[in-house]
């Protein structure tokens, strides 16, 4: 009997993506084998296209965990999952051991391996995870949508770190993928909210979609947002430029006691309005990643259309174009979204 | 029938208080005349001091809010106080119509007036003030200690806005006067209190009221917090230092969603490693002033002798010295908490 192969895409370095056969291997004990139906192309994946992270995945890695499958086989111990069902993976993986995982904090574990970061992820046909990665989705919920659940569930996560309750003023500043996705999933929940941005392409997607936008380069946002708010602020801004205009405007828009939450990774050390923080009590709060109840808050958004799904995945191409996908993506003004149909 | 005068010393300029005699006004609608018993000498009335503060106090004013005293009389329409009682203000009056005020957060208030700053203060035989300032002391409390209060109320909303918890892991970055309120409340509170100073004669009070110190300095501040947390971190932090150095360490000694208040207030931008918010999700937490509770937590800590009065205050001039307690202050090594007794 010949071994069964599946195609799977490796990161060789060098921006360069190769579709290979590879051997399947079957799931280990605690382990289910996804058959991977779709996979989005994430901010990070974009980071290892462009070699920014070498060190950290190798060059023979297989990226990708914005995804969604059908179960195709389970793993020894493994119970509560059956072979058919529709599901996505929450791609970390802890140590239970260090003071995160103790205090109950397993997403932001001090060893925490990232699937298709520190292990191989989706973009391969059958792909191994531990059981405990596993969410099951409604039947009806197309599996192309269903990869959206992941960055959504990111959303989720900077949503509820925010505590926004319903009619609250929000700014969410940078309205790229996750700015998108933080501001809908921010509408979901009763939020006022304003995009600021400064891609017009960007800008155009956000109005689209129904959302109240300014761009900072044309208008004076923090006085826009004292006269939308009465003169109070906004009660809550997800920081999600990365940029030092961003970290300014954050808290020059933010009401007294709102919340600022930190979104965007800022890989160097921008300077912030420290004084806000002491006059207003403003709170600044970290969010990372998601909790198991982000992920059920993501699937109950996007089966229930809290998220416009088909104008946020802006194209979706074959696993052997996933060369040139990633190209597009890095060089298109107009995508937001960009899905690779993993599956035949 | 004459009119009675009291002394009152006036902030005039260019480092100089004058004490005169001034006309005793009676207590307007509203009012209570508080006769002062003792008035500390604040941080704040330092930079007035040093002239940093004319253009708001300009140079006709009576400063002090640190302050104990005795009901004198009762102005009209005020009920539930009575001449005599032990009291202490609590020195904010708000708009009552702002967008703060009708959240709920009257303490930061859009239109704050702090009295002693605003409006005349303490530093004066008879203090009218609003009645809605007041909180009555348990009789048995000493004056001078009550004097500690409004410092003490500071803290305690510090370690309030930390949401501490007892046995959790505590640094508090300088340990000044504000500094070391902060770690005796932390440590009433049940926190395991570390702190962090580089003046050797703050150090040795420190040390003297039984607390663990670092010098970052002499020592690996970031280690030391390590290593006595079990490589866990600090899962509170208090900023009070004012600096750069400060700010680098705030993130750098804390855990995994560990909450850091900022007490200082920065006058300039520092520079924030916003990553470390991201990848642990820490909270800042701003800190002003004090709402009621605080005050009631801190007549109830001053009482009960879970902060060191005695060890705090560190010299008593009479009202007519007080040209020579501002300069003995600052350019006292040793001094931690000064105060002025205003009544004969």
């Amino acid at each position: 009997m010949s071994t069964l192969e599946i195609n799977a895409a490796y990161y060789r370095g060098n921006k360069t993506f190769t579709v290979e056969k590879t051997a399947v291997t079957p799931p280990k004990k605690g382990e289910v084998a996804v058959r991977i139906a779709f996979c989005g192309i994430c901010g990070t994946d974009m980071h290892v296209f462009h070699g920014n992270m070498d060190a950290r995945v190798g060059l023979n890695r297989i990226v990708g965990h914005e995804m969604s499958g059908v179960v195709e086989s389970i793993g020894e111990g493994v119970t509560g999952i059956t072979a058919g069902e529709h599901v996505v993976v929450r791609p970390l993986d802890h140590c239970g051991e260090c003071p995160a995982c103790t205090a109950g904090h397993e997403h932001i574990c001090h060893k925490l391996k990232f699937l298709g970061l520190d292990t191989d992820g989706a973009m391969q046909e059958i792909w191994n995870v531990p059981a405990h990665t596993l969410h099951v989705l409604p039947a009806q919920l197309r599996l192309d949508h269903a990869a959206l659940i992941e960055p959504v569930a990111v959303a989720c996560h900077d949503v509820r770190r925010a505590a926004l309750k319903a009619g609250e003023d929000v700014v969410v500043i940078g309205g790229g993928p996750i700015g998108i996705l933080v501001a809908m999933v921010a509408r979901d929940t009763g939020g006022n909210v304003v995009i600021s941005e400064v891609n017009p392409h960007r800008l155009a997607i956000a109005q689209k979609l129904g959302f109240a936008t300014v761009n900072p380069k044309d208008v004076d946002l923090v006085g826009a947002i004292t006269t939308r708010t009465g003169g109070k602020g906004a009660d809550v801004v997800f920081e999600v430029s990365g940029t030092q205009p961003g970290v300014d405007a954050m808290t020059a828009v933010a009401a007294t006691r709102a919340r600022i939450v930190m979104v965007a990774i800022h890989a160097t050390k921008p300077q912030i309005d420290l004084f806000q923080f002491f006059w207003r009590e403003l709170e600044l709060l970290g969010a990372r990643v998601y909790e198991p109840q982000d992920y059920e808050k993501a699937i109950e958004i996007i089966a229930s259309g809290g998220v416009d799904a088909d104008t946020v995945i802006t194209d979706v191409s074959p696993l052997s174009e996933i060369q040139a996908s990633f190209e597009g993506l890095d060089s298109s003004p107009t995508a937001m979204k960009s899905l690779i149909k993993v599956g035949a």
